[in-house]
């Protein structure tokens, strides 16, 4: 098969499609033959050498995608059934081998590239808000990033569970489109004192910012509130006062789907189906797909996606 | 009534017994003639200024009494009912008001003496180990200041659910008193490098010292654990690493029982009732009383559990 080959480690751009061996079956994997593959911050990092697979786990880029199965392996799964995937790597290829609790059939409605481009962000923002942050209407959540990928689509999740939600983001362009999602509050980070702002009143806040925003982010919370990191795009240290912690009763957690068993995705990937996809179908959540390219042209989507130019997601076609 | 009261504000020992005002019953509370109050080191705090009572509560200090109900107020219980209390203030007194579901029934086997000294620490204990932590059978659980009052109920409670104890404490004396309540592990902290010996293991951790002991316990914690502080004896603040804690995708939060609403309190007190009660009742948990003092002696008792030569708890009787 063919599949995106990074031809040299410290050139984040060499990503190359080359001849490769099509994956082999282990137990409960079904191979799919891949039509699109979405497109994630993630695969950035990694081409630039910072977010390694997971031991174990195939090297391609790439941690979700869309196509149909093309050998069931020893599941009970058919030939030919159309599916998108969860995968911790090799998306950015022909075909996949795929855990069956990593399959999801595709949201009604959807095209493949669309269900290649909203498994990894669904399944992200939906295990963190609705599993572990178990937001519920009424509450105020605060979206960091309320423009990128994980961010547009948290803030319509957010409203669909009737919660309220603020936003920051870094133009006012990119607050409008945070808006037009549904958002209630929004602040320009370059500009405004959220945190003043926000003092004491947000329930859960989604970080993709980390050490910057940590003691922001600490004052923004109302007694009992919770703060989910999932990135550190600003750094990681930051210095943490305990003493506040314990009066406001507050919950730091530090979260990554990708390095999870695959027992535990399994049951992401269930509860996101039952919660998630019905929101899909009915267009409570839109998941805007900016550009689809070709594989081949992989290189080319890393660049466009650090352009910062992106709002939506970029897909890659097989 | 008579009651201890704090003479002058810069003078943690100036705790006298003097006449005050009985309290005045609100809605949903019962009238306690208190027969013995129980000394927390959070008592010594609010003497020395660093802990005032929540607002709305009594500015008498003391956290948890046993005694007779004198006065149902509003509420269905009947006057000479023996009960034990967690409270927000005002134990050290011979009456108090306290809210019904912060009432407990003596456990079985008890003395109100007994009794006294107990509700603070389990209610505490229970709701960090069990309803928030939620430890379980074969899990394993670091308890910082393992021979003191919060530290030695922790040990018996985390045995009792199946759990392997790992604790520090300042000396051997302490340790093998810690060992004799059941804890598997023992660490002296002036010696051993805990963390090193329980890198990646240890999946709850009851913290007592804070700032000190946060890069160790993000160490020592197992992927998924939970850190939870209480206390913030060694320092308020420290570095934090979120790379870390979302890599291993660990919980960090900090909780207090004296400032919860009621209504909180309530639930904490119910499920302490339920699960905790019965390990008093059979003897699974033993709760040492080092010695009783009578109620003007609280400077005394103050004086005492500072030394650090306690092991268990402190008692007043009226
Ligand atoms: N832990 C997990 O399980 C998990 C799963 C999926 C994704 N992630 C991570 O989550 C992050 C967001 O993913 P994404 O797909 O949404 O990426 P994205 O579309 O590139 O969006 C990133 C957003 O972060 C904001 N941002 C970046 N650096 C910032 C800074 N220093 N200060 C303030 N805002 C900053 C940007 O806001 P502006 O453009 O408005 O400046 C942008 O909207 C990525 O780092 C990704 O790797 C983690
Ligand atoms: N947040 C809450 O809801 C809550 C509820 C109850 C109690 N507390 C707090 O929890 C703490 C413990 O309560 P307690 O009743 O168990 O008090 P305690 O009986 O005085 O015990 C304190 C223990 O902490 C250890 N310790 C103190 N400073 C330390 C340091 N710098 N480094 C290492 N260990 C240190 C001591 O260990 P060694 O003697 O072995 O040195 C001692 O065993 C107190 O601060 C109390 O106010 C909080």
């Amino acid at each position: 098969m063919h599949a995106i080959v990074q031809t040299d480690p410290h050139n984040n751009r060499a990503l190359e499609l080359q001849k490769v061996d099509v994956p082999q079956l282990k137990p409960g994997e079904v191979l799919v033959k891949i039509h699109a593959a979405g497109v994630n911050r993630a695969d950035l990092n990694q081409a630039a050498g910072n977010y390694p697979p997971p031991p174990g786990e195939s090297d391609i880029i790439g941690l979700e995608c869309a196509g149909v199965i093309a050998d069931p392996g020893d599941t009970q799964r058919t030939t030919g059934e159309e599916v998108c995937c969860l995968l911790a790597g090799g998306a950015y290829a022909e075909y996949a081998a795929v855990p069956e609790g990593q399959l999801l059939p595709i949201p009604d409605g959807y095209s493949l590239t669309e269900a290649a481009a909203v498994v990894e962000v669904a399944c992200t923002v939906w295990n963190n808000l609705g599993q572990i942050a178990k937001i519920s209407a009424g509450q105020r959540v605060l979206i960091h990033g309320g423009a990128g990928g994980i961010g547009s689509f948290a803030i319509q999740l957010a409203k669909a569970q009737g919660c309220e939600v603020a936003v920051t983001a870094g133009s006012a362009e990119k607050l409008e489109y945070c808006r037009k999602l549904g958002a209630d509050m929004l602040f320009n980070y370059r500009q405004d004192d959220w945190s003043k702002e926000l003092k004491n009143s947000v329930d859960t806040i989604l970080d993709v910012v980390g050490g910057p925003y940590l003691e922001g982010n600490i004052r923004a919370l109302a007694p009992e509130g919770n703060l989910i990191t999932i990135a550190v795009q600003g750094g990681r240290k930051a210095e943490v006062n305990l003493g506040l912690l314990m009066m406001k009763r507050l919950t730091i957690r530090g979260t990554t789907l990708r390095s999870r068993p695959r027992k535990d995705k399994a049951a992401i990937v269930a509860s996101t189906l039952e919660h998630v996809w019905p929101l899909l179908a009915n267009g409570s959540i839109k998941n805007h797909i900016h550009a689809t390219l070709p594989l081949a042209e992989a290189a080319r989507a890393h660049e466009l996606l650090d352009s910062g130019e992106v709002s939506g997601k970029l897909v890659l076609e097989v």
